[in-house]
């Protein structure tokens, strides 16, 4: 595509580094900005630009926020007693969805992933620890995901927890089906968790 | 989700009016973009900012380009006899990727469609009628979608070449099965063309 004005190719190339985006819809996203009404591309460009003078992560928890302490951490009507591990900001958001949770959170930014070289100390382990020594957690939920470094992440805190604050009740997030999941379709794995975990009526 | 900085609102906001990005994967970018290391979403907002200023479209084909013309415009081994009429400049770079076109180009930046209020006017087909009254051009291909507005966009130039310049041979892309395509798979309309164009071996 060398007859593309370098303006676009640019464009198009960083557009290609975002998540998700292959180079067709990264070309066209660039094309729609340059056939978009005036002042979008300017939108964005701003928008983009006030990020990360605008967001910050949150002292206590690690979610972002604009203040030094998010809204969440802030909020007097969270039950302190409660405390929800994740793996990333945006899991907070997915849990918040629900409206199920009144909790609060700590987010750990990773998951122990030795092929990786992320152990214990690349994520925010020892500050988890750190707040359960505060005295005012009672029960900390294992929400990081269902992979292997999840799996691993889970393992490992709820081991550090048992041995730093054994008076603290640890849990994990529920596995079994999804929710309109038909058995046919699950995978081995999942139906295995969904029988051992199976609960009575 | 009152509880986001109202930065990576916006971002969000903002990403999710491109084409082709829901509310999650939008999300998932700016957080992307959030965590990336220092200088990505600077580098995106840079490239949008020298969007409009570095490109625009040819005064003769009205594909984009840097300079009034286009490198394809400009390209004396182009087939001049040979005019290829395609509906946005996006259409260019695909033809462009088969590497099998060596004429010149004409984007009409829209197709015909009554029920959203475009008629011939609208389009680039007087331009194209008078590229055509310049006398090079011996065949035109009508390279429109395959849909309803670029088949009447079709069928009006068609009819509209035939009448002033009657000299100029008009072709259309030859419709059938996709190379791959099971038949089975193949739509009743598609299988149809693919009948009715079937070629002898």
């Amino acid at each position: 595509m060398d007859f593309l004005p370098r303006a676009l190719a640019d464009l198009i190339d960083e557009l290609q580094r975002l998540p998700g985006l292959g180079p067709k819809s990264a070309q066209r996203m660039a094309f729609h900005l340059l056939q978009a009404p005036a002042g979008a591309p300017e939108r964005l460009a701003g928008a983009l630009g006030r990020l990360k003078d605008g967001v910050r992560f949150c002292d206590t928890c690690s979610f972002i926020s604009e203040a030094p302490t998010c809204p969440i951490c802030a909020d007097p009507r969270r039950e302190p007693a409660l405390l929800c591990v994740v793996e990333q900001p945006m899991d907070v958001i997915a849990i918040e969805r629900t409206g199920e949770y009144r909790g609060r959170y700590h987010v750990l930014m990773g998951a122990i992933s030795p092929m990786d070289g992320v152990g214990p100390g690349e994520i925010r382990a020892q500050q988890l620890l750190d707040r359960l020594a505060a005295g005012e957690v009672e029960e900390v939920v294992l929400a990081t995901n269902g992979d292997v470094e999840g799996e691993a992440t889970a393992a490992y805190l709820a081991q550090a927890i048992a041995a730093h604050a054994p008076a603290i009740r640890v849990s994990r997030l529920a596995r079994g089906l999804p929710m309109g999941g038909e058995l046919e379709y699950a995978d081995e794995l999942t139906l295995a968790r969904a029988l051992s975990g199976r609960r009575p009526v």
